[in-house]
């Protein structure tokens, strides 16, 4: 069976209770459900941190065993190079994600220290990035 | 019945043509006729034009009633003022794709003057960025 | 009679039709009929494209023998070194225009590539950005 | 009776006495009445001063009541965030003027700090510049 | 009795007058009535002008017989290299005080040439960054 | 009963151990013993971490019940993207302090990635910065 | 017989006819049949357009089955990725020629898109660069 | 006889009464006394001003007059536009003095907005460079 | 006994298990025991976390009583002033270590946070970077 | 008898030593006997030094006598503002050249302070960029 | 006897020989023996060096004995990080001298690497710049 | 025999002399002796310049034969694209070598165009850097 973890970084753990007419009102824990419906025969993970060295602990755990990773590193997206670094230094194949479209927003998130090392970028699709980016890894 | 039209600007004529080590012996056309297979129950078009000003009168022409249109303005992505506002200047849902990881390349391409109106941007899935786009654009 | 021309760039053909509420519901082509009325002792002319070359090809073809050119170049403005370049190399007084506050807007707008070469600059005033500039060629 | 106050800055008080081979030997006072004359039905005004406060000073007196102004603010146009400030606080619509083209110029000239508040930019029509600011006022 | 002064810069005699959805309707001259009551012990003073050199003559003035100094320079703070000089050559100790965010504004709002020679920088809390300034001044 | 937290970031445990001529011998606990005496009517708590993501976690914790907040972020005030998204994405006020004149040292410390989230920002009175917060807080 | 095409972009076809006292008054068509005299043994082309696309589509024609190409994309020089793309996808050789010395005139000048993929640039010896450009092909 | 005027700008009025370990406790007044004695065949006047336009009032007022103008411009060298086109904008040669060495201090210093339109400069000999300026212009 | 800590900072606990071919196959635990064989008379901890706050809280914990700490902040190194605001906060000297030599690759890693605090820096010698590293807090 | 000389910098002595697999293992000496049989009419002459200085003292020699100059000043074309000087201050013309194309390598070396004052460059074309440059001098 | 030495550097030897519309046609030696007219009092020394190490040596060799270096380093001004150094490293006061206004010429010449370790600087005087250096030093 | 060569660049041979508070009272000879003694197996030689070039040369003559190079290139390190390639077209290893941290000084100086090509770098030891870097190469 497929094994794909989505690690997802710094405030995401929010969605759902903040600005709900942005982002609408389903929690990431709702949506999770939906996903797992939506692709029964994948084996789907969770992780959520708000700690930077407890996602790079994280990728470093899953990173040589695991299918894929999709990775939603938050605002640590335009700043860690060790994320970057831990990226690069891990075997499964990582997908990086974006629910807004971070090209359009302040300049300083049009740069991602991530984006060296991954498979591919999905951004701007809201919850749905994260199904685009379990889909593209089944098909790869 | 769905219509989506990709969108292909400068140079993408030549995939499956040149360094076929990289982008794979495929060319466009034999992968389009693949997409058809893949999503039967959607009108898909294709359209190439290595002139900028063409690209924006296809996006004029389509633009207020197809249901969705894919663009992957290849090099003027990283320079088009003019196709950036012809994005934002029409009705119908952009996705921006791009075969390659765009972020991992030289400094300039990771630039876009497009991303600002489109509604979701895909990079770095090779040809499946296409189809992950078709996908994104079905389930919206 | 004097002979002026006006040259419009990418996307202003769907002036009126696109964000009315912002450029009001006049098309381009009505507004050229006031123009005519306002000045029926000038020879005016109208061409538009999208196509940079296209533009270029324009000014070479008047820009010796008319008395004027008045240019909106949309977003060729701020990237095209072809177009400045055409404007530097014809006889023809040039006299830039922009509907809108270029200088108030994103900061890639606030750099004209073709100001160098040009009479003088009006922008802002809407619409009547034209009005003024074929006043500004007959008062010269 | 329509108002409108024309409000020049640092320098422009030695027009038609330096380099007449570049800008006439016509002195601003001169041009003026010549301006009265052309608009007979537009109670015009002029005042001029070095002192970037007492600018402010003028836009704030005239900014409620008049309906026009048209601000040449000469070396300030470049510096100054605090004229910018004014022109945004007061209400009268202002029309920034620029005898010569200022885009072709030294580069720091290429740098506006008032046109984010004001409702259109004429630069580079020499002292006609003011008779199309006032054109535009009275037309709008 | 302790002598303090405010020092205001340019377009802040507009407080109350201009866009009082956001700034209130209260004039500085109604909110410094209220400040004296706050702070019957203190010797409170009130300067404004518009003019940049008139604020550093006022600093000399001041500068080394008063016991505080709160300085808003307005849009001054951002391009004055001689008005931070004025703070650094004076005795009395200078409270940096803006009623709005400037480090949530405009990227030229975010440098402030005033900052290098104060005690310390109030900034955000609209009319009571005075207050706070006062009471900082008591405190120290 | 007012509840207000204050949230010290990275170093600041070591205020009162470090350059005592500098800072004073006075740590953190003590003053803050002051500091509730000072407000004997506020719930003053207190929480210091250097780990980045356990700020964000207490920020989650506290920020949709506490009245007011209290951050001195350190060394992430300049870095963290994801501290200042945290901020942006609760409803408790949040005011930013500095014991030191941030915008008076290095260059790097002058950029904030919080301060665009917060209400206010005090910095430069030692360890009155917290008094005044506090201060802020009740009075608006 | 050795077959090299000469490639002109935007402006080059008023060669001769603007500021004849700069670039002599030969026209690039009598030009070029000096160079057929010259090179009596090569099989010349000449192909020119103003339009962007058109010279990337002509790039396409002649990439893989030409010997060389010589290449004056004017103004594109310092604006075109989609041109330095092509020249990167096609096999035939491209030697990169200005008539003018690029470096030493405005700033934007001295950035080429076009030289990564090129095998020499030849710069500053008027048409003659044309004629070195060939002889740099014939001797290779 | 010969007529030189040295205008100096904000700040420079507290020379001899702020840090003197530094500068000295001569005071201007008492350094231009001994200037006279000097320079007991030049007709030496001196104007001091901490408002910008005052400095650019006096220039034009003798710049078309007097023989020689120092400027010690203060503060405002770095940041006035207005003060540099005046300095253009007259016949009388201008000497720019500094009395400390303006390129060894803080980075902004390093700019000057008036050097473009002087004879000369001459910085870092404290008050001995106004005796080295006016010295320059008697032997010119 | 002389007491020195290595602290290690994200991904380093990878070394010998990635890319062998690189950094060989030796991990940093066997290194760390020929290090002890080397330095016998040296008291030589290890300690390392992937997270930022963990190795500031290690700093703080050591940096008053142990004789040197050699810090390779992975990473960290070039985007944390909060380390390099610990390093500068404790007693004890440190020396920084980099295997790889960072001002050889890409241009973010050319930039250390932490330099400003330490005693020296080593970088590019592998793990004999370490040794070298003991050798000098030994011998000096 | 035409003279021409050829003045190489830094390093070139080392051409054909060193990485032969690139440059071939013609050494500069060999080659300068083929150039020598090339142009048997021409009086051609070779200076190569390290020394900046040498460099220049050589173009003060030659640069009023000479026909032609061909310049390959290595490393120093990237720095050397005086041997930019020198370039200008003499009377022959001369011709830069470069055996790769600079304009394709490390960012540093696509700034030439050489250009401004050549006749033209030559780049990319090996030992060959020689064989053009004296061409370039015969033909002109 | 006061022992001065003026330095020259890279084509300052050339002066008199080029461009004698701008320079003068006097020469650097012929100008030095009017200066020795001038001060027959003072020991008078000149050294001039194309050679940028040569230069350091002199200010090695008379740095430590000397009472006055006068140097212009010529283009090396802007580059030689290695003579600033050595003007630091020695104890005779040493004078900037410049001919030319260098604050008005080309941007890169507007970096001094020598200044912030020199007594003063004096530029634009043309050889009197000289003469103004020495009187510096003898006033001191 | 291990051969290493210590070579250093501009102004080290002041050491000993110049501020011996900061670097001390020992000469660079008498330093020279001492590692002598510590590595008495080692065939250390010493060469000093302050001409560029003369580095250039003495880098080529030992290059090739020679099992270490300690290079101390002083101020040059900064600016000198020739050394930089005279390193990288050498084979024998080259150790860079610096006495203070320059990471911690001046801006210019924390960008080195020598360590691309060296095997690591090794800065802030004082003389002791040296005896860090023969132990280095010894080690290898």
């Amino acid at each position: 069976m497929t094994k794909i973890i989505i690690i997802n970084g710094p405030n995401i753990n929010l969605i759902g209770q903040r600005e709900p007419e942005i982002y609408g009102s389903l929690s990431f824990d709702e949506y999770f459900s939906q996903l797992h419906e939506m692709f029964p025969d994948v084996g789907l993970e969770h992780f959520q941190s708000n700690v930077e060295g407890e996602i790079i602990n994280k990728l470093h755990e899953v990173g040589f065993t695991y299918d894929g990773i999709i990775l939603n590193a938050g605002g640590y997206t335009h700043t860690s190079v060790a994320i970057g670094d831990a990226v690069k230094s891990i075997k499964t194949p990582v997908v990086e994600v974006h629910m807004s479209n971070i090209l359009a927003r302040e300049d300083f998130r049009s740069r991602s220290m991530i984006s060296g090392g991954v498979k591919g970028v999905i951004s701007g699709f809201g919850l749905d990035s994260y199904r685009l980016a379990v889909f593209s890894l089944i098909i790869a």
